[in-house]
């Protein structure tokens, strides 16, 4: 029998496949070689999840591989329909970057709580100017994702004194449906955004919305910057509907230097680094070989991708219509 | 009887005293006009607590106040020997200060951890640059001085993942003693200090202490300044023997303009802002009728500060030595 082809879709540094080596035959492929290459390929790594490379090349001529892992969380610039209507198997990093995630969003509200950026513009001028924070503990957040990384986040925040709503995409336990968000959002001190980009998500966050948060709340965005119309947004912040946003995630991303929403007041710009922590492409990496020894041994894989809805279900939330993994 | 006399050393803006409005006789004085209306005065409130004058003052001449009650944690600015040699009993504001105060040590922790700094300074450069963060759950932290002040900030560390030591001035349960400081410091990423100003804390920090600590720690101080030696930090960080500190508190506050401090690499300053979140002031206002109301009806106040130690002991962690309140 031949050894079975790993495509990588790559990007610097590559995957560091350690026990796979000599066991699998590995190619790499970058954005332009990717279409040739996929009819050869048992697995594709998607290394670079970067990149739109996969929806473009997915519909074309040829076998396609069995499965696709990517390596991040979402997995909206991956699904073509094609690839949505085949057998191809697709998982995610499940795993890997809640607990980051969900720290980067408890530092973003305490930093907004305690006005941190003042307090960094201050000492550049050289000012001595008290103010005085806010408590969290107490406050009220709305969590809108109620996957992994959204349910770390309420677990983080709840630690902390938040009291915290958690809004999923169907009501179920101690999570709340969408009927509830726009009541849960007038009330809350802050909005997180945290769900997979899919076409029911994809501009929920524009001018409406806004319009429905306090003055003093704060909008946090770590899930895909599709889901929030930027120039609403904007809007918002120069109008003061609301007190301050945080964006890590962008309709286009890097950022150019010529984007207008660099210096948007009360706004904070990230470069998408919420959930990458010293050490995560390692445990990227570790990740997928563990996965790949999986499928080479014929065992079912985790973190499987329900390409109809664009996401993992909740196996332990939603046992009525997950998909056994 | 005459009316109790209640002499208020004043800031702007004055306590609220709401309840005690025509059951006591109030007087304002400034740091000036203290040392004159002392011996008129039953009971002193130190509402103005960022000044020395009580320490001044109270050597003079007359009768002295039965009472001194100080809207702060600290006391350091106020025990003179003369009033620590008297029958005058001290209080402090304990329990209103704690949990801002370690959502602000949490605040700071996550902030050093995500390059928070560096974000903002990245987004002033319009200049999009992936970096990596730290994860803070499984960090190691230090925390100096076991009053309710630093075991609230153990408390919301520990929530978040961090694995905290607290020392205090003797072991005791779960506290370490000082004999443990330099051994847990050797390999702290966090040493935050949030101990008393006393004359065995005093300059605690200095360059023997930062030479002690990891390359990679930071170094948090929302206790008093002069534990500090502010030129040895400095030191620190441009030897880069440490990679970040965060001061809230200083030798002498405010800090000028021309403070060499405020462009210390890797240096954090805030103007002693670490405990006042929306309401402060009224909390504290209410908290000392509440305690008035218990000095007029003969009842025993709580929050009495060991003036030859110079803080309030702790009774539940403390109980062998812990003076009866």
């Amino acid at each position: 029998m031949p050894e079975p082809v790993l495509l990588v879709l790559d990007s610097d540094p590559s995957p560091r496949l350690g026990r796979l080596t000599g066991r699998v035959g590995v190619r790499y492929a970058d954005e332009r070689s990717l279409a040739t290459q996929l009819p050869l390929a048992d697995v594709l790594l998607v290394w670079d999840f970067t990149s739109d490379a996969v929806r473009a090349a997915w519909p074309g001529q040829g076998p396609r591989p069995r499965w696709v892992h990517t390596a991040s969380a979402g997995v909206d610039r991956l699904l073509c329909p094609e690839l949505a209507a085949s057998d191809t198997v697709v998982t995610n990093a499940r795993g890997i970057f809640e607990r980051p995630i969900a720290e980067y969003v408890a530092g973003l509200v305490l930093a907004f709580a305690k006005d941190l950026p003042g307090t960094l513009d201050l000492q550049r001028q050289r000012h001595w100017h008290h103010r005085e924070g806010q408590q969290i503990s107490g406050s009220r957040a709305v969590v809108v994702g109620a996957g992994p990384i959204g349910r770390e986040i309420t677990k983080l925040l709840h630690g902390l004194g938040v009291r915290v709503a958690l809004v999923g995409r169907t009501a179920r336990r101690t999570i709340h449906g969408p009927e509830d968000l726009d009541r849960l959002t007038a009330r809350a001190d802050w909005v997180i955004c945290a769900a997979p980009l899919t076409e029911s998500t994809r501009g929920m966050f524009g001018a409406r919305f806004f319009g429905l948060m306090q003055p003093s709340a704060r909008f946090i965005n770590v899930g895909r910057g599709p889901m929030v119309v930027e120039g609403e947004l904007t809007d918002a912040l120069r109008k003061r509907w609301i007190a301050g946003a945080a964006l890590d995630v962008f309709q286009e991303e890097p950022l150019g230097p010529d984007s207008p929403l660099w210096d948007v007041p009360g706004l904070l710009i990230s470069p998408h680094m919420s959930g990458d922590t010293v050490g995560w492409r390692d445990r990227l990496g570790e990740q997928f070989v563990r996965m790949y020894e999986l499928w080479a041994d014929g065992q079912p894989l985790p973190n499987v991708v329900d390409k109809r809805r664009g996401y993992v279900p909740s196996p332990d939330l939603n046992q009525g219509d997950a998909p056994r993994t």
